[in-house]
């Protein structure tokens, strides 16, 4: 059980729609697309892939953090710091 | 009291450095310095502020959203909803 | 001809690569595993798309940008308006 | 002579703007406000400072990658190549 378990369906939507972007992209490269155009779906799929990123972190805060919060003690501690990390990374990304 | 209280002393000399930038990189247009330049401190300066909103965001969850999940029920929600809220802003700026 | 011509098999490289990892993200929710570290894959495939949206750019400006530039008159200004405004998405994505 | 030139006044009325944000911001840290308001603002500082290095990038191709490209040669090179990894700092930062 994971804090994104009641979100799965709408992830794993998200992600093969994202999928296909990146496979449009390959193509609009593949027949000598313009360069705008195709950095245009580069932008749309990479926003795509971070609303996915800020789903996850969501539940992971609603779900994980919260559980780990209520117990307190050392296991507390690492998973808001764990969190912190991903969100850095989320920020320099 | 803050979850930032106890770095309040390193996030002001942050923001000051962060201010004394800014300053700076008004001197630089002043003087018709090269763009390129000036870019390189722009993008330094704007690299500091996010380091100040991580490290506000890492207080805030193990201050503030640490608090309310302990005592649970709709705050903690709110608590929750409101870093993530702050998190999307973020990693969209 | 395109500005990126040059690098078009890198490119599709670099793209089919991509879309292995969002398949591999897919894979990792399906099988609900833990939230950070499909956040940092999902960190990771966001990176690899800015990287391929700074070649594209590198390659429009060294091709097309320079192009418009030589030949001057409205297009010119026409070209880099476009480039200035997928610079911008690029920024804010 | 710089591209951003006829920009100037526009680009110090927003660098002094910044700079005053950041003192505000400092002075929610010193009256220890709720760390979500400083993180809102911190964000709007941050969105500002990019708005100016967007501004100065428009400026520098329009003008000096421009100028350069017409008179070609290694220097045109030396410009685009400049111009990309002052994008790659932006987009990363």
């Amino acid at each position: 059980m994971n804090g994104y378990s009641p979100e799965k369906d709408d992830l794993l939507k998200r992600l093969r729609r994202i999928e296909g972007q990146v496979a449009g992209i390959s193509r609009m490269v593949d027949d000598d697309r313009y360069c705008i155009d195709i950095l245009t779906q580069v932008s749309a799929a990479t926003k795509a892939l971070q609303s996915v990123s800020l789903k996850l972190m969501d539940a992971h805060l609603a779900g994980c953090v919260v559980e780990a919060a209520k117990k307190g003690g050392p296991e507390a501690d690492a998973k808001v710091k764990e969190a912190s990390d991903a969100i850095a990374r989320l920020v320099r990304s």
